[in-house]
This record gives structure tokens, sequence and C-alpha cells, in this order.
């Protein structure tokens, strides 16, 4: 097994792994293992120096397609203006679809963007022998917030410790350290923050039996009521009310209809168990959050939204769609890759201060998708259906 | 506004829009409109016109870099034996992660993987007068299923109508038409073949008021309880048991503290109402996705995941991960661009007769990233802390 | 230890334990043991004899205040025509809430209810080597459906196993025996019959490594999305449509605005992670189950619901209240106990063949309530708030 | 449709609607119009005028049959020594089941118990033109914190305005009004109070366009997530260590077994969706909640709980429950009727200053009730399952 291990182990230089020259005997190797020329994947145009710290074992690229929607016509407090948002995907109709309906919204006099919220969370678990000893331990933590919110933020230059969130069962108190984070997403600025604030914690407190960094209520990397409920990255609300006669003009679809379709499908939303009432929220963030060099899976977590609707007494639809956990960067992690910064340029987003502007477009961006899925659903899916029906029979 | 919009519109050709020319013109419109220059944007090593059916106004790509983890040894029904892994993250650690959970578990004997399950659906509901009417539909929906199915699968070649579950609340019947769509992740063909079926349906039952062709029972792009009960593309178990000396060594961590981590997750998760009682399967999930041009908004569902555990009296963890709504495709979609067909190839799992193999791939990778987080939370992760803390100390 | 615990045990005969005698010898016993004398409770009119199979160490009876409410016009396939429904609660104003939401009806036109859906289930897991060995036997499971039918309901008359649904996880395989129960509520048929099923499958699948009788996928005594899309007891519905004249004339409350609370509140019930997103069903339930001898445990699950609604152009409301897991009998447990028989007598669903116009009949006096305090919230609480604010106010 | 109406109409008496008189000629009206005479409805023991305030339409009793479990050891720090618990169901075994596990407690060395919280909620919606006037009302409210909670407090005697949680989607703002209400339940007492603070805030801030007191966030008579993550009434912890020899003596059960059992249904809670991974908390609370004169109704919310468990390497087994949202009173409602009062008093629980005792005793309570159906799934059932079996073939 050893002997086999040596064989098959990827290489890997200690010095400098980052080169193009590493990058080409990884690729050679995994030819010997497995007869597969990587040729478009060796095909990357940046120095992998600039992947460190975003990769291991580099072996080049994957060249993902890249179109532009737009104009996007925002009235953020952040983002002012029009945009052209590019949306890396492989989903045909994709671009399409949010063009379309960045078009009916523009018609209409743009979207209104307002972030409500922002926090990131490490959520460690403190154990202690029985539920009482637990309640005095919650006790004492808020008493010595202050010292622990010195502590935690003795490690960033960014974040903030805001409060911690307290939630019980059994002799186990789960804790969200709650921080704001700059323009940073954060998760690891919060969990190395917080992994000193809970060090201290037991250096301070003896009766603590054992603790973990985290404990499931983060909920990194996952969808969670309790991430719908409090917040996790930005809380961001998209809103706009479209003229009736605009929705019949550039969707061919009609208002009170898109409104019955929303009331089912909230119903189908609540009964499912589905951690958004809405449409395809998911598809826009995703295209976007490649093209952008943010961190993918946390569309685990960004794919939660509120949609909320009222049709008014002359046809016109106020339209809402409220992200509760939008995990975004303008800074750090890949946003400085190459094609990933020439895209956040685009949008005006790159680096600092801008992360509250990047929320607000993609919110605006998510809402143009869900009123261009709506509208197709009530409305040209039937027509292609009669086409393909017609088709079909002979 | 109209002279605004023609300005302000992204050029397009109505006769050939995938190739260089176009890409590039729309670069130098959004280098006039914005002042941002695409240049690694542009560094696309593949011809535009394969990227026809997965975007629409392409600029270039997105260069995700792409890493690889391995050997990952896993004894399935369809994956045998050892394979390298492609990863496109900027996630830093993500790879390094992952390979330290192959490297365990291949030294453990591998990971066992089964496909439990396959299954993609449409979900469309039908609206009545009344409750009574929605059930008489759903008795004959019952007895019209042969007929039903047929005309659902002249729309296809891959796809089969298995069955339709349904849910009724009100004077609606909530559907979910089930398909099996051979390589393909199939939500078009679904849609496709649905969209018929409904059409037939409504000019065969005229007490039909209504139908909306999807009513967010699918749900596709969104995590629900409904696809982690019913499964939603494939549902995938990959389990491992680990000698307790093998974590002390490979992992520097304690199964019985691995284990008590376990215990406090898995509460965490239920009482957060998390869509995964586990660590970060969408991590790895994301990663292998991008590079091998998956729908990565579908990471939304995939994210879902049952962890469960057992430690043995003798100290051995048996460990497993069951992905409720893993959607792959090996065919189709994104599969056959320049980079994205590589990685699937790197695999063996290009083309078709191949996504079974790699729905077992990506669990087992899942299983080894679950075994590797798990066990830095209780291990490492202190270590850093205690070095931090030190540091942070005068 | 040993002699405090005879000391302190409580009475009981092994020969007749359901006589007054018995009752009295307990209750005096709890009289020297705690000094607290129950008269009240020794005053029940019926034979100790009557409560044997409904209670252990009977001491007496709870008098639970007892009003009644009507008459309730409804239109079911069971229940036809006007009935007076009795109501044993402490909270004040239910009655008098639900009688006015009777009204209201009765004047639309009486309220139209429908029985969906009928099962009533046990959740065996079955545990395997390994997720494959599940598998297999999840397809044996449906080859030998007919033999393991024949089995289960050998111990049962009235019992009828409908289906076996199958959900799986790791190596295990979680199963819900779905029966139909007849008149019998059946939780306790069919935990008899599906533990003679799981003795039968023991005997008959050596592979099988283990099965619990229960599994947390029943889910009794407890509310889940499962039984919530599945049915647990009876799927019910009630609708009508209300004139939004009359919703003005008795309640006081506009039906425009009435409509907008319902928005709100289904947002606010699908953000809340609720199990029903409508006003109080509970309330109705309760009181009915008390006054007619149901497992009144059951509300746990009895109280999902869904509520959904349109407004008319016109004005009108149709509104409509779906119970999907609504747990009830008009034979067997309670239900032949003497204020409870009287109760179901009032209704005419004491016996046989009566659990289906039962079924409606409450659903019916849930869809009340649901109008009287949804129209509350809207009107006259505001109006009682006034007050109460003038008179707080010097 | 008006004389009909004449003729239904339950008589009622606009003077002195609860005395013995009214109560009779209702049941007159009944007999006459359904032809039900209600004989032992009639026979309640207390004076009709007690069961103002709790009932309309007085017509008589539901008589329930009330059991005796103990004795309870409770090492609570409200509740200390042993205790008799009343239990009003017709379920039978119920009683015994409970009182098989109080025993093996009491062997144990009693149950601790811990109050870690205590809320009751009202929860106003809040409607705005837009998201961005919403979020200014919410910084408002924080301000304005003190008046809100002098106005609130000006209402009631017992109820003090702890703090204000406030969830936001599109241009609302979902507020927890939370309350400590002394020993009353405090729906009522909440509910006036929130009334008059909305009032107020409606008056002092202009740009509010609507609110609506309710908006399912409470979530009254409801199970909900956001009541399992923040307490609605008293979080209550219970928990004990039974030696493994114990649960063998006198459960005829295995620790180990339990244990496995524990984690099958953890996974089973988690994947069905369900407000509580254990086995029956409702049975218990239910039986003790129509005894004490509960709003039974409560059982819906009352239902949830977490079960958290770990069996030690000797063999014992930490067995916790946790219930966060335990809606109980001494005080007020139904308390102080006939056979509930005595019933409280059987605990040493009637009146002010005893509702944490209370709380503690239903805790303990339903921690024997899991213990022992726990044991019963994995050893007795088995049993009773060989016999059934046996019997039922020839």
């Amino acid at each position: 097994m050893a002997v086999q291990q040596v064989d098959g182990k990827i290489p890997r230089s200690k010095e400098n792994d980052y080169t193009l020259e590493e990058a080409a005997r990884r690729r050679e190797f995994l030819l010997e293992r497995t007869g597969v020329k990587l040729e478009h994947v060796a095909e990357g145009s940046f120095d992998p120096a600039l992947a460190q710290g975003n990769i291991e074992n580099f072996i080049g690229v994957a060249q993902v397609p890249l179109g532009v929607a737009g104009p996007l016509l925002v009235n953020g407090e952040h983002a002012k203006g029009e945009f052209y948002v590019p949306l890396a995907t492989a989903e045909g109709t994709l671009v399409a679809s949010y063009n379309r309906g960045m078009r009916l919204l523009r018609e209409a006099g743009g979207v209104l963007t307002t972030v409500m919220d922002d926090a990131m969370q490490r959520a460690p678990a403190f154990l202690f022998e029985t539920a009482r000893d637990a309640r005095a331990f919650s006790e004492w933590l808020d008493e010595h917030f202050d010292e622990i919110k010195e502590i935690a933020e003795s490690t960033t230059r960014a974040g903030r410790l805001r409060d911690i969130e307290k939630y019980t069962a059994s002799h186990i108190i789960f804790c969200r350290f709650n921080y704001t984070t700059g323009d940073a997403a954060g998760q690891n600025l919060t969990g190395k923050a917080t992994a000193v604030a809970c060090e201290w914690i037991r250096a301070h407190y003896p009766r603590l039996e054992h603790y973990f960094l985290e404990s499931n209520f983060a909920t990194d990397k996952k969808s969670s009521q309790v991430n719908m409920l409090h917040t996790r990255g930005k809380r961001v609300v998209a809103e706009a009310t479209v003229p009736g006669e605009l929705v019949k003009e550039i969707m061919h679809a009609d208002t009170e209809l898109l409104w019955r379709a929303r009331l089912v499908s909230n119903l189908g939303g609540f009964m499912s168990g589905a951690n958004n009432n809405g449409a395809h929220s998911a598809n826009g963030i995703t295209a976007v959050f490649i093209a952008t060099g943010q961190d993918v899976a946390n569309v685990a977590e960004s794919s939660a939204a509120f949609n909320y609707g009222e049709l008014r007494p002359n046809g016109d639809f106020y339209f809402s769609v409220t992200i509760p956990s939008l995990i975004v960067a303008t800074y750090g992690g890949g946003t400085g890759l190459a094609t990933q910064r020439e895209c956040l340029e685009l949008l005006g987003c790159y680096g600092k201060g801008k992360v509250h502007k990047f929320a607000e477009i993609i919110a605006a961006t998510v809402l143009c998708g869900e009123l261009s899925l709506g509208s197709a659903i009530v409305a040209e899916e039937w027509v292609k259906a009669h086409d393909l029906f017609g088709r079909n029979r002979p």
C-alpha cells in the first residue's frame, strides 16, 4: 500500500508550487495515470502565482463561458445608475432571461435596492456538565462581552464582533458570534477571531467542559432557517412596481395571471418545505458568483429568498425579493484573480468600500430574473408547449 | 427613454453571434460604456461556436483556478478504482482538505458508494373550482397514467416518465412528474415533456380550470424538504469504516472526540433548521460542478445531505453521507465545453452511460471532505487557535 | 430506598382496579401524602369500569367546561346540513369566536368539505451492513408486498395496509406502513400490525441486521413536513366563498384588508418555519377533541394547516383550509366514554361509518374559526386597542 | 333564511348566562334540535359562574378520566422532592408508561430540571412603502424602546416587555414583542399590551403605512422553527444519567440498543422535518394540560422538543429533553376551575409564584415518558409482537 501511495501521489513542489512548470508537471502526471491530456485546462492567461491562497495542486483553469446582461437600472443607496452584469454559466437562455427582465424593470423605472442587515458568523458550542451550568455560563458570557469582543477583534483589521446570539438545548450553549467584516465575505476572519475568543473563554471559565468551534449553527455552506431569520452575509431587498401594460408588452404576460401563479407558488413553497418561495434566484447569483470570484459553494445559503408581491387594483404589480443570506466580497478570496477582478471592475465593484454596492446589484439582478421566469411560466412556456405538442403529434 | 435604450443595448448579431468578432465587439462596447478593458476574459482557448446553447451575449470566459485531489479510492458499482478529482475553486485549503480526506479513506480501504434512486421532475399545479373536483382529477390522472406517459415521452429520447406524485391543498393538485433522464441532468427534457403532457391533459379534461407548469414543488434551484425526502437527480450514499488508529495518525484527531462533535452537530443542524447535518458537502460538490460543466446553480439542491455515523466499541468509526438531490450530467449542458469535457474525461466520465459513475465519485469525494473538516474541527483548529492566541498576546 | 418506594407507591388493585373504591383509596393516599383533597375530581358521573383501557391509576375526572357553537352549515359528502358543535375549553371567547364564524359562513351558504386522503402509519426502520444491502431489501420489500399485507392484516379487522413508502439514508430504509383504519384513529392497530409484519420480515430476510418498530417517520404526536406532505389520519379541505358585503356586515371587516393580512401572514408563516400559515386551527380542533374523546395529544400533528385564499375582483373572498393530518376516531379509544359519547352523538357521529363525516365537521368548524379570527385581527382588535389606549392615557 | 336562523340560534341570556338554568335550557334546545340528551354532560359539580371568562354557551362539562403517576423525584430549582402527577387522558397505557419511567428515574436519583428562558410574545407586522422606509422604522423602534415599553406595560400588572426581536422581508418589519408574564401564560396580556403599543407607534410614526397586530411570527397555537429557536413560554431542560444496570432491571432494555435507536430516531426526525426528535412528549404534556386547566391548544407549540443523549463508556446513559416552547400557567385562564385547581394543588403549584416549579415538574414528567417509550420500542414491543405473531398464525 505504501508503495502504491508513493506512485499515486500528486507531484508537488515544496519550494514554489505556483508556477507554470509545476502545473505542467501535474498535468503530465495525470496524463500518465489516466491517459487524458488537459490541453484547454492549460490555457490560463494569468501567472499561477496569483492563485496562491486560492487553490492547491494547481493544474490550470476551468474556462466557464461568460455573457453579459444589461443595462440594469439600479436605484440603490450604493449602486446608482446602469450596470452591465457579467454572468458565467453553461445554462442556455439564462443570460437572455435575465436580460429580458432587466429590460422590463429599466422601462419600469429601475430597481430599488436596500441592504437591511450585515453579519457573518462562526458558531461554537460550549458544553457543560448540566443545563444549569450552561445557563450560568450564558450569563457570564453576556457580562464579559466587551472583553471577548476585544480579544476576538485583536486578530483582524476588518472584523467587528457585533453581538453573540445564544441558543440552548441540553447542557449545551450554541452561540453565533456575529461580525461585520468590511468588504471581505469574512468566513476565515470570523473563524480565526472566534477561535481565539474561545480559547480565552476556556482559559477564563474553568467549569467549561468542552467546546467545538463549529456546531452547525453558522450554517456555512448549508441552507437553514436560522440564517433565513437572522442574516448571514448581507440581507438585501430589491423591489419594483411594474405597470400591467409593460408586462403585457415586453413579457407577453398578464399581471393578473402572474399574480395567481405567485399565490400557487407561495403555497407550493410552503408545502414543499423550500428555502425559497420564488423562482430561480440561484441562477443569477451563481452566474455572478463564478464571474466575480465569490466562494460559489455559498450558493447553498445564498439561494434562500423570500418573494413578496402585491397586485394593485389598477393592474400594476409590486414585486420584491429579499435575499436573507447573500454572501459576497469585493476584496480577498477569489476577487483578485484575473478574469474575476475584471468582472468586478466592470461593475465598479472591485476593492474596498464596494461590497454593499455589489450586494445591491446582485439583488437587482435577481429581481429581474424572478419577473422574467415568472412571466415565462404564465406566458411563453405555454406557447412553446403548443408548438411542441403540434410537432410531436403526427 | 427609447433613445437611451438604443444606446445602452448590448450589440448582438442576428446571423451568427457565436464568433470571436462578436465577443470582441461586445467587449469593445463595454469598454466604451464602462471604461473597463476585459483582457483576461478575452483569453478563452476555444471556438465560441462551442458555447452556443450554453450562453448568450458571449464575451469570453471566466478562468477559475483548477486543482486536483487524489487518488480517491472508490468501491462503487459504477466507479471502481482510483480517481484524480478536478476541483475548480478560489477557496484556499479546499483542495488540500479534500486531498487529506482522500488519503485517509484510501488507507482505510476506500469508499463504498451506492446510487439509491434517480429522478428528475417538473411540478405542474392543476387548479379546479373545488377540492372535490381536484380529487376527481387526481383519480382520473391515475387512470390515464399510461397515455400521459406516452405523450410525455414522445418529446424525448432519454426521458422516461416513472411516476406522478401528487400533493393536495385547497382546490389544487400539485404534481411531481418524475422522470429518469439517462446521462443528462434533464431539467429541460422534463420541462418539455411535462409541458406537452399538461396540454394533453388540458385538452382531455375539460373541468380543469387552469394549470401552471411549475408550482414550486420541483423545487429547481432551491433546497427543500420534499427533495430531501423524495430525491431530485441522484440519491447517493458514500460510506466507510475508518480505524481509530488511522484517524489519529493521519488526522491527528480522535474518533471519540469526532463522534462527540458529530452528536453536537446533529443537534445543531436539527435546531437551526439546516438542509444538512454535516460539515461542508457544498464545497466539494461546487468545485467538481464548476470543473465539469454542471449547472452550478443546482448547488442549492445538491448541498443537502444526511450524515450518519456510528462509533464502534473498538474505536472504529463508521461514517456515511447521503446526498438526496445530487443533480449531475455527463452529457448535454455544459459537459461538452472545452475544459469541462477534459475534466470529465480525467474521471472517465464523459458521455453516455457514465452518470452513475460520476455520481458515485462525487459522493465519495464528499465523504472524504466531511471526515477531513470534521477532524480539523476537533484537532488542528485548536492548535491553530493556540498559535493565534499566543501570537496576539504580547 | 426500597422502603421509601413501598411507602410512596400508588395503591392499585390487581384484581379489579376500575372501581369507585379503588379511586377513592388512591385519592385517600394522595391526601395523606400531599394534604390535598380531590373533591371535584371525585365527582365523575360514570362507572369507572367504562374507563378501563383508557387510563391507569384512575382517581376521578377532569371536568372541562363545555360550550356549544352553531348552527354550522356543512355541505359535505358525509356531513350534510346543520350541526351544533360541542367545544371543551377553558379559553374565553373561543366558543364565541367560532360561533361568529359559523354565522358568517352559514349566511354565505355553508362550508364545502372534502376528505382528500386517509392513512395512518407506523414507521419501522430497517438497518443493514451497507447501503447496497439496504437497497436490495427495498426491492425485496416491493416484491413481497402482498405477503406482508396479508400478515399485517391478519392482526386486525378494520386495518388495511395500503402501501409502504420508503425513505433511505445511509444503510437504513425508513418505511411508512400506511393503513386505512376504518372508524378508529388506528395508532394501536397499525402498531400491532406492523410489529407482526416486521417479525415476519426478520424471519424471511436474513441479511437484515436490525430493525426498530418506530423511527420518527410516523411522526406520532409530533408535527412534521412528511405528514404535511403525505397525510396522517385524514386530509380534509374546507372551502367557502364569502361575499364582501357579508364580511362587512357580520365581521365589521373588509375583504381587501383581510386579504392583505393573509398575504402578510403567509409570508410570516413561511419565514418563521411554522407548520401552519393560518390563524388558530388548533383552538377548534383541541376543543372538539377534548369534547369527543379523541387522543388530544394528536393536536401536535392535527394543528398543521394550509390556508389558501383568493380575493375575487368583485370583492368576494374565496377561502379554504386544508388539514393534512387530522387524527380522528368515532369508535374505540375515548369515544365511548360518558360525556364524550354524548358529544359525538350530538353530531350524529358516534360509532361505525361516521369518521369521514366527523372529519368534515371539524374541518368546517376550523374554517369558521379562521375567518373569525382573521377578521378580528383586521377589525375589532383595533377598536379594542383604541379603547384600551384611551383608557390608559389620562 | 332569516327565520331559519332565528329557529337555529342557540339560546342565551343577556343578563346572566352562567347558571345551571341557562345550561339546562341550552341542553333542552339541543335535545329538540338533535334528539340527543346530554345526561353526563349535565353532571358538572361546580357552579357555572366559575366558568365565566373560560367558555361561552356553557352546557356542562366534558369528563376526562384522570389518573395519577408517581412518585416523580425532581431536583429542580423550584420543584424539589417527590410529586404525584395528575394525567387526564383517554389513551390507555399512557399513565402506566409515565409511571414506569418515573420509577426508573427515581431509582436513578431523580430528574435535574432547569428553566433556561421565559418569554411570551405577540408579533405585529409593520408595513411601509419601501424596504428603506422599513429599515428606518426599525432603527426608530430601537431608539424608542423605553417609551414603547412604558406604554405596553401600562396595560398590565404582571407583564414586562423584555425586548423586541425584528425580522425583515420586503417592505415589512415583523416584530416579536417578548414579555415575561409572571404566573399567567400571558397570551391575552401580551396581546393587549402590544395592541396599545402599536397604536402609540402608529400615532408617533406617520410614515407607517399599516400594521397588523399579528403576522404569524408569534406563532400562537402553531409549531414553528422560530419558537424552537427563541422560546415561547418556558424553555425547560430535564436531564438524568441512568445506570445501564437499572435500565436492564426496570425496563428490560439495554442502553446500547436504546442508544442505537436514538441515533436512528435522530436521523428520522431530521429527515422527516419533525418539530421533535424524541418519542412522545406531547402525551405527557397534554395529559397534564387537561388536568390542570392549561390552554390545551398550546400543545401545538409545546409538543416541540430536542432530545439529546450520550452513551457513556461504562454503559450509563445521559439523557435530556429540552422543551423550547412550553406554555404554562398557574394563575388565570382555566387554572381556577374546580378539578383543575385541585390538580394544581396536588402538585403544590396553584397560584402565584409557582409557574417555574410547574414547568420543571412537566419537563421531568416528559423525560420519564421519553425513557419509558424509548425502552419499550427496543424491548417489550418485540416481545409483544412475538406473542401476536404466534397467536395469529394457526
